[in-house]
């Protein structure tokens, strides 16, 4: 500590994927169940036949949901699907789910039961068991913990650090949906409260809408690369936006990249927002995420298999790390790929 | 929904554990993997031999903890501590742990070094492996999620529900002290406020501040009750203050109970300091809280075995549900135990 006695280093200094790397380094396992700790989706643990899969998030109320503009239907449905879909990048099976609130004395008993309407939604839906929790009073802001578990077979989990130069780069469903809802759900927000009689205009924009406030998880698309027996070399979910999250999958299995913006899936709605907000469109894909998709590669003699399913765009290919992580655009230029600072 | 249309109930009405028990009631679980679920101190998931169990809690700033007077490093101390005590309860070693941050501006990479310094020292005493987490930015308070991992034998996992009458009433340690301990950090935190040349003397109350700020689990007497053969037949960790967690255990068993004031463990130190703040000693160990002890039954038979441990205190006995649930005097008047309310 002789180094940084007296000192103070802004959190930002090390982003926030760095903070985590600093904070855990040296971790030495003391369990042999301990399969895999810090740096993935999950925690993996020793079961058996199987290996149990486990993550844990934290959602906070103004940086992770607006309550002014998320109903708490919403909010409990999506505290589920953020909580599943680290199971499913890790090629998992989302088993049990368990939620943590701290509440303050603003909240009312009909709004945590709304809450837990669209939880127990989600849990239905997903096949997924709520199996305990915890609530405390709460000084300041809304406080979601939740935590998920599930299973995969010990042969078939996939991580991230598994991708090889000349895989073939996957994303499902589109990009950038979510994060221009939220800008139209925070711009109508804003006018709300400005002026009291100003009613918000959503339509032609309700895709965008339901990205932001009521995700799904491409959960088929995962049975679907199962039943065509195709097995990715490295997942991750996309909920930082595809550039930061395809730079952990670059980082961890040692690769470079090469994307082409032309292939990133855009929904159209998605595209006529971002015009509107004068945003490029592909930066929202990139940069805006919360899209709770699944970004994998595939060997490239899945190219076939993968292109039969409709759900699945291919975005590009690793390559090897000296050739860098950029993306294409259709002139043939090249841009280097970066990521987001910390922001949660 | 009708009956509570445009109606709002505050939280407070239903009390932590009926809010708990109101917001999980109709789970019906899908995963055949699942076998407990909400309802006692963790989950409980098959696991091959062993059952899983997960526990998962919220520590948040000015409920849990005051950063006034609370170092960073007892600060993830104690967030370990409260995490495996949920596995010890069941009878479980703990295995894994996971960690959730959500951290304001106003902190700096420094105070999160010793959170995680503090962290990596109880996971070391106590045999656990951080595995994970999230870190996140917050626009309030300093935010902890900790979930715990751990497992058990089908045939040694002990619940809420196993207390028969007659079984002898046990606790591990002493009780009141974390309560008194937070008493005199307090009240020393608003004399240094009040005048900044004042000097907080804390000489004489050394182990009341020590079970405040960086609490130990009694690991050693789980290990002891298994090496003499004894299986309690109910246990909960006292966090919520005896009280509540054997009125917990009554509910959930079916019983009623008499224990007996003399016989509580209090230390010397929490009696002076319980003198001093004109608080009676017993009524701080049966509400006060944060004890991180256990509370179990045990049946008759197991009465000599027990008294051999040192650190085990008998304190009463399990009665049929009519006799209500009473605290004795010495001079042989009863006392209905009461539950606490919403405190988190």
């Amino acid at each position: 500590m002789m180094d940084s006695e007296g000192g103070k280093t802004p959190i930002g200094n090390l982003g926030k994927f760095g903070l985590i790397e600093h904070l855990t380094k040296d971790l030495k396992s003391k369990n042999k169940t301990t399969v895999m700790g810090a740096g993935d989706d999950s925690a993996v643990i020793e079961n058996g036949d199987y290996l149990t899969l486990v993550s844990t998030d934290l959602l906070l109320e103004g940086i992770h949901f607006n309550l002014t503009y998320t109903p708490f239907r919403h909010l409990g449905y999506k505290a589920v699907i953020r909580g599943i879909s680290d199971i499913y990048a890790m090629n998992g099976a989302p088993e049990q789910i368990l939620i943590s609130l701290g509440v303050s004395a603003r909240f009312h008993i009909e709004q945590l039961d709304e809450l837990f309407e669209g939880i127990k939604i989600a849990c239905q839906k997903y096949a997924v068991d709520l199996v305990g929790g915890d609530t405390t009073s709460s000084l300041t802001g809304f406080t979601i913990g939740v935590t998920a578990l599930g299973k995969v077979e010990r042969n078939r989990i996939v991580r991230r650090d598994g991708a090889k130069p000349n895989d073939l780069i996957c994303v499902t469903g589109d990009l950038g949906a979510s994060f221009l809802g939220l800008q139209l759900l925070s711009r109508e927000g804003k006018l709300s409260r400005a002026d009291k009689d100003f009613k918000p205009d959503f339509s032609g924009y309700e895709y965008t809408i339901e990205r932001q406030l009521k995700p799904e998880f491409p959960s088929g698309t995962v049975v679907e690369l199962s039943e065509k027996g195709v097995l990715p070399t490295a997942m991750i979910d996309v909920s930082d936006g595809l550039a930061s999250d395809l730079l952990h999958v670059c980082k961890s299995s040692g690769t470079g990249c090469r994307i082409h913006s032309e292939k990133i899936p855009i929904d159209q709605e998605t595209y006529r927002l971002a015009q509107e907000f004068n945003i490029d469109p592909v930066t929202a894909a990139l940069n805006g995420g919360e899209d709770y998709e699944l970004l994998f590669t595939v060997s490239l003699e899945n190219y076939e298999k993968v292109r039969q399913i409709s759900s699945v765009k291919i975005i590009g290919h690793m390559t090897n790390p000296e050739m860098g992580k950029y993306l294409v655009t259709p002139d043939g230029a090249e841009a280097e790929l970066s990521a987001q600072g910390w922001i949660g």
